[in-house]
């Protein structure tokens, strides 16, 4: 069964012995646009604040976690309501819209608006308009340091999302970003062609769930780590980041200054860490 | 030897049988602001036009790429200098900020430029203000179709790339772009933690060399095809791109509209051809 996530597409497969027409299935990608509504009734605005090219499914996550990330909105309860919004004359962009409207006392910097909110599938720093702007992270909430983890449990975790990770499997072309319990039980795991989408869709789903503050959760990445997940993470409060692949050394130097423990080449029952070690149990 | 690529950072190396520290080789990662001087003598203007994620090196190509890629330019004629252009009281920004002056008589839209120019380390796309706008792909240069490739030559590339990607050897951090010869030589390689900014920075090096269109090369990407790759591969003239990875639907459908051959799992002898196949002999 296909789900939007995923296309049907021709191909030619070529091996030294065979030439050999086949079906393949493709990792989605579509333009998402996100329309903010705010302010109050006589004085109501409209601002498109972005288009990212993502995978479809979970965009209402997808628009609240970037909102949330991006520090325009404090929780779920600044939402009034989210839907998609069709161009009439477009069909093609239906549910390419996604409209979120803010309640009426939520107050907005439209200023930021109009200088930052450029954004892309894969980094939440675009648009900042200039460099001593990247490091602004207003929502980030402390926490406190009491969370450890067995490293035997971290070992576990990269199994779990795979066997999870079913769009990967087809396709071989998403990112996945997933949430685990203490006790290494998955909550979430959000896919996307966009490593910085998949983290959006999952701290959306989580503000959903009035989950936000995460501290008390365990992030792990299916790719490499970059300044602007950890940023996203910080953001959502989270304190402990395990990725399969190599961490940028400004993802390290950003984990360590949000008091963040970054684990980075976690395969085969083997893993490094690059920053607060004190959380893991070895 | 480290380069400015790459960075030295330590790390508690975790596996069932020991705990070590040790160093690790980590890719570089550090915003990089574009800015540009443009107009005649009397109207001389200046805007700050996106801020990257990149691995510092290549700086002045993956500007030029990144304004080629971006329709800004027409070629390299249309550049009067570019240089680092350094805040005083902001040491650290040293190096991460580059200033390209354009020649007098070069057209600039400043609408495009406030809406547009918001960018990333992976996203050629992001800050178009509309869905509809993101296929705008002004500068396309179209070619005859008259280049043919052996399918035993596709195989070879990703040794000759594997051999020359020596940052991602050490740190595994980084995605890398090779340019290649009908004969299958290398002509430039480039590597980001960002996959276009590794893309911008090769074709902003072959733009210096007077080398675009590039209707008769080879381009190989270390990762997976989005559609944006694809956009600015199209923008550099170039008809056959062969990916170790997956493409995107949307990457793929953009290939066909551009008519560029696109391969990917290009791995152990074997490769699939999304679009385009009459381009290789097999």
């Amino acid at each position: 069964m296909l789900t939007p996530s995923v296309a049907s597409s021709p191909v030619k497969k070529i091996t030294a012995d065979e030439i050999r027409d086949a079906d393949d299935l493709l990792a989605s990608e579509e333009p998402m646009e996100i329309r903010l509504g705010f302010g109050d009734a006589e004085n109501r605005q409209q601002k498109n604040i972005s288009v990212t090219m993502r995978t479809p499914g979970h965009d209402f996550e997808l628009a609240l976690g970037f909102l949330f990330t991006e520090g325009i909105i404090k929780n779920y309860h600044d939402v009034l309501q989210i839907k998609y919004c069709t161009d009439f004359n477009r069909v093609e962009n239906q549910n390419n819209i996604v409209r979120v409207e803010l309640k009426e006392d939520v107050e907005v910097d439209t200023e930021k608006l109009l200088r930052n909110f450029y954004t892309t599938s894969s980094c939440g720093v675009c648009g900042k308009a200039s460099i001593e702007a990247i490091k602004t992270v207003g929502g980030w909430q402390s926490a406190e340091r009491d969370f450890k983890i067995e490293a035997s449990l971290i070992y576990s975790l990269p199994n779990v999302l795979r066997q999870q990770q079913h769009i990967f499997e087809y396709t071989g072309g998403l990112h996945a970003a997933a949430l685990f319990s203490p006790e290494g039980e998955i909550i979430f795991i959000r896919e996307d062609v966009g490593r910085h989408n998949a983290l959006d869709k999952l701290i959306g789903a989580a503000l959903a769930e009035n989950l936000v503050p995460l501290n008390q959760h365990i992030l792990l990445l299916s790719g490499r780590t970059s300044f602007e997940l950890i940023q996203k993470a910080a953001m959502a409060g989270i304190r402990l980041v395990a990725a399969i692949g190599a961490p940028s050394d400004l993802a390290v130097k950003t984990a360590e200054e949000f008091d963040i423990t970054l684990i980075g080449f976690l395969r085969d029952n083997r893993f490094n860490i690059y920053s607060v070690p004190e959380r893991i149990i070895i």
